[in-house]
């Protein structure tokens, strides 16, 4: 029986949010319909849900189109021992939602996400007597905004979200720019996470002393082993005034695969280096 | 008399925020305590200004330790036509401000930019009941929690924003670390740039078709110029699958130069480059 109680103890994946949320819609396409989810308050929790074994996969945000790379999930990702193994595109499409017959005209705050408020800049430019409220999650601002029945309180969130709380849509692609995704990485421990055969995508995390050539030397062996850079983010380290952090992501050619060899030349020109994953 | 008219409606500076706004401060670091600034609603009209010839400078943030990347700075500087010609550090040590005599456990919703919103979400996960409210600047933020005088709205910005506007401090150090720093650029247009005659920093920004080696062939000539890369950037483009946009700033060691003919160097191995500034 105790098997049973764990089992039914462990969700399948932790996610920022509460249902409706659009890490809810990735980790589903990365888990199946039928996984059973935990919401959590914030990213780092989602992290210590896996950490304490209360979830056996995260799913967490990691950039997007128009909001760009989500810092939190990096930070993150290097203080806590997590591997990524998969990850997926989702289309960020926002809608404007409020309690039944408000009309735009009466709206005068909306709640959202900071990073989805900050994706929809133009519709508070255009409406400069609405408020912005950030709240922590969109689909929660949903249902914020209809608890609140005021008339003039709307949210910021998904079509499925507003679907499922059967909130009415004032406005339909409130974002910026017509093209918004966000990609998602789904995580777990390093001993949970079943090594991928034949990866042909990894992500690498590493320092350098700050000397001329030090990025070329580093990035060498990535090209040597015939893989492209799809992303790189680097910056200096807190504290440390002389050295700097780099994020590399890289990918094989269609069909190829990355050969773990390939790290241990990274490794040499490094002054550390953490494999998040290859997938 | 059309010189004085002309002398007194041209601004030094434009800058995003009310004055006590961290930007101004940056501006006077930048151009000193006399110079005349126009305060700007968001940083692409501060941009505009330049353009336009109602500034002669702009003065914006392009990131910070808690925040990362302005992604919309970095986006502004590809899209027109201003050159960096300086820099500098801001310490960012917000401080939680109200009317007079308000308790902390008065308060219900705290006014402040959303990047300062999220430098501080220590405090309010530690305080679930209080309420984020975004708005477009920090310093008019707490002008807005003293209009309010509702007894429960307050605001998070500089304590030089609060002492301005005669606002009293409830909390100090709200963000998450007390190590809070964020860096601004100042800009001019390609005519009005005074050359630098011996830079020792350059911004770049310039695409790479997704080939292995396409990064280190763009670095090499910046490390064959004995050049440090102390901040990358790259990502891929909006709506165009297959190819990368790079950012790049690098520094010379110190005593030396940055000699424009690594620009030359590296323009050979791009698909477009745009020198951003030397400085």
């Amino acid at each position: 029986m105790q098997n049973v109680d764990l089992y039914t103890s462990l969700a399948d994946a932790a996610y920022q949010g509460t249902p409706g949320a659009y890490s809810e819609e990735a980790a589903q396409q990365l888990l199946g319909e039928a996984a059973r989810l935990m919401p959590c308050a914030t990213i780092e929790q989602a992290f210590d849900a896996v950490i304490d074994g209360r979830a056996s996969h995260a799913v967490v945000p990691v950039d997007g189109a128009l909001s760009g790379t989500v810092a939190e999930t990096y930070d993150l990702l290097l203080s806590h021992d997590l591997r990524i193994s998969g990850e997926t595109m989702i289309n960020i499409d926002h809608v404007l939602v409020a309690p039944a017959a408000t009309p735009l005209a009466a709206v005068r705050r909306v709640l959202s996400h900071p990073i989805a408020l900050s994706q929809c800049a133009e519709f508070f430019r255009a409406h400069p007597k609405i408020e912005a409220v950030s709240v922590f999650d969109t689909a929660a601002a949903v249902r914020m905004a209809l608890d609140a029945g005021d008339g003039s309180t709307a949210a910021i969130a998904s079509r499925r979200a507003a679907a499922l709380h059967g909130a009415s849509i004032i406005s339909e692609h409130v974002q910026d720019h017509p093209e918004n995704w966000t990609r998602f990485l789904v995580l777990s421990t390093p001993s949970q996470a079943a090594a991928v055969e034949r990866p042909r995508k990894a992500v690498v995390a590493f320092g350098l002393r700050h000397e001329a050539g030090a990025l070329v030397r580093a990035l060498e062996p990535i090209a040597a082993a015939g893989l492209s850079i799809t992303k790189i983010e680097g910056r200096p380290i807190r504290g440390r005034p002389f050295e700097y952090r780099f994020v590399v992501e890289m990918v094989a050619p269609e069909g190829g695969v990355i050969d773990a060899s390939a790290f241990d030349a990274l490794r040499g020109a490094t002054s550390w280096l953490k494999v998040l994953g290859a997938f």
